[in-house]
């Protein structure tokens, strides 16, 4: 349990199906925040409303709804934002500039804010210090599970927690800001320190996952810090400490995240070694991740490494064939550029079955190294998209 | 028809459906010759091949095989393109070097060289001043249809032909040298002449559409001169002439690629106007296009415009919703960044059903514009991919 926090989640009547969509975090003291928001050139109202209230770092609620991304839609999608915030703060008793506000689902529909409005007293009356899990629910879009990771963390003789509590599952691409990532811990730690540990942690795990290419409008991921533990996070030894857990817990979100990608079925890593920096390494990664013709062929458990040679090939990076070898887990498929034939393949094919496994893309160029996760392309994810909004 | 060129296709037994799959063009001159290739760093070995032997400006024959693109092949793979055309001038009694070669089908498998040997009498024997579309044929692979396109154009009293071939239809992204495109032409003009005149019509034409976002390793476009016609291009005007039947011949086939896309059931162009330059207006054009989000929207034929948006954003261009205009063909969908309601979008639903159209994306922040020739993405894309090779 993470101290100082409460969490719920119900059913507003946003979602078609009538399933939860507006989700509620609280404070229950004033807490230091930090925020990333998408690099997307169109943003949300609430993304535009959160980058202006968490420059003063303080936050005692984040509300959030999903069917609906509050997104190109004008002066009256401002105002819906600022409405939901006002709100939840009068409900509340909290200053409205410390409500945080966030949004998902289909982009460039009007909100329907009254059902907001209805539901924010049934939204308060069930907050929960165990309610995170309805609150993960609430959140969900094509999302078929609820994702929230807890992490115990240690400093001398005092413990701490980090709680994070995400959402998928299509409209993500790495190297962005990501996607809905609430996090919060009972540390203390100035909004400054919170941001930086945030932005490095987002970097090595959030933005570096793929499942479409996609970047959604409304990205945001906030880290929430009570200080109700008595751990204070200053010193080099503290956030060196902090970072790990953050990390482990953004990192196994975001695996959450691939698992359910949209159709997915499979979740692999694409690690690039020996590149001339990490630079290259990653914008090989990333082009292999980002392939429709690997992501189907994974889909279709078949060891088709000549695609894996062509989108490398096209990543923008001086490669040679000659000297590269692919690996599927532990299974040398390609050496030097050319097919180890038909028994390596019966190998890697067996692997392919795995639900979750690392192929690995040496070129012996270097010493740069980089990895993006990635999942496969299936059937369904088409279908899923073509028939999003009806 | 094309004076002076004579072409066939058989089974060699290659594919394994025993489908034909080697095609033969012959010129009876020698023959002025240009190409452009792929920019994929992993080049089949008939690209690196013909990329040294093309410098000579001459060609009497090209022997093209479908099957096996023989990359990733290494040193047994270049050997195997010198014998294929050493054993095709052999049989034709011409120079070696002036026979070019390429291949097309599955990359990292070794080709059965042997076949395209056996097969070469038969080839040569059905040699014919109609067998394009036989040759056409004979160059597929997840092709549904063969790609022939002929136009005459005039000088003065004098006529000339330009007639074009071409296989898609994955592994097909645009900016780059293309896939397999043969053009024969009766007009008599220098190679260095017709290198400049094949770049800027590929760039016009097939370097704008995509299937898949994925550059092929095997990507390879020429244009060969016999000059039997008499007309040569010289001058401004004759230049002029010529270049704009070979683009209207190559654009031609460039939307043939696109209709005949992998799974595609949509030819849709994504031109956008009003940017800032030529350059900001193709980077959008070129995200939107290959945005998988956008795509399964047009075979759901879902008039969902958020996602248009939200992949311009991310296209690394600065750009505001508040101006943004978008064209369901000229039903206008977004007004200055927001939806046009109901009534407009049961309009843009109608737009959709139609197997061909265009979306018109307006900036008003310029005069910058460009546009790209994509397809949708369907569950048959998915299925065709994760089953390529079995």
């Amino acid at each position: 349990m993470c101290q100082g926090f409460k969490f719920s989640g119900v059913a507003a009547g946003l979602k078609k199906n009538g399933q939860k969509d507006l989700g509620l975090i609280y404070s229950e003291t004033p807490a230091n925040v930090a925020g990333v928001f998408t690099r997307n050139q169109i943003k949300a109202a609430p993304v535009l409303l959160d980058m202006q209230r968490i420059t003063a770092g303080i936050c005692r609620a984040v509300i959030v709804n999903s069917g609906n991304a509050n997104c190109c839609t004008g002066a009256k999608g401002m105002q819906d934002a600022i409405s939901m915030a006002h709100w939840t703060a009068a409900n509340l008793n909290i200053p409205e500039e410390q409500v945080l506000v966030a949004s998902t689902g289909v982009i460039g529909e009007p909100l329907d804010v009254e059902k907001v409005r209805r539901a924010l007293p049934e939204l308060i009356n069930t907050l929960d210090v165990d309610g995170i899990s309805v609150l993960a629910e609430a959140i969900m879009t094509t999302d078929t599970v609820p994702k929230v990771v807890t992490q115990k963390g240690r400093l001398g003789d005092a413990f701490f927690t980090v709680t994070g509590v995400a959402k998928g599952a299509g409209m993500i691409r790495p190297d962005m800001a990501t996607l809905l990532c609430f996090v919060v811990t009972d540390v203390a730690a100035e909004p400054e320190l919170l941001k930086e540990m945030l932005a490095t942690a987002a970097d090595r795990t959030l933005n570096r996952i793929t499942v479409d290419g996609d970047t959604s409008t409304n990205d945001t991921a906030l880290l929430i810090a009570s200080g109700l533990s008595g751990v204070v996070i200053g010193g080099d030894a503290a956030r060196k400490e902090f970072q790990g857990i953050l990390d482990a817990v953004l990192m196994s979100l975001a695996r959450k995240l691939i698992r359910d990608g949209e159709g997915a079925t499979k979740l692999v890593e694409i690690a690039v070694k020996g590149a001339r920096s990490d630079a290259d390494a990653y914008q090989i990664a990333d082009t292999v991740a980002h392939s429709n013709l690997v992501k189907t062929a994974l889909f279709g458990e078949d060891a088709n490494w000549g695609r894996i040679l062509a989108a490398a090939g096209r990543a923008g990076v001086p490669i040679q064939s000659e000297t590269m070898d692919i690996y599927f887990a532990d299974v040398l498929m390609v050496k030097s550029g050319m097919g180890c034939g038909k028994k390596a393949e019966a190998r890697a094919t067996q692997i392919l079955k795995q639900a979750e496994y690392t192929i690995t893309i040496d070129l012996k160029g270097g010493t740069g190294a980089s990895s993006v996760i990635t999942c496969d392309f299936s059937i369904d994810y088409v279908k899923i998209n073509a028939d999003y909004r009806s």
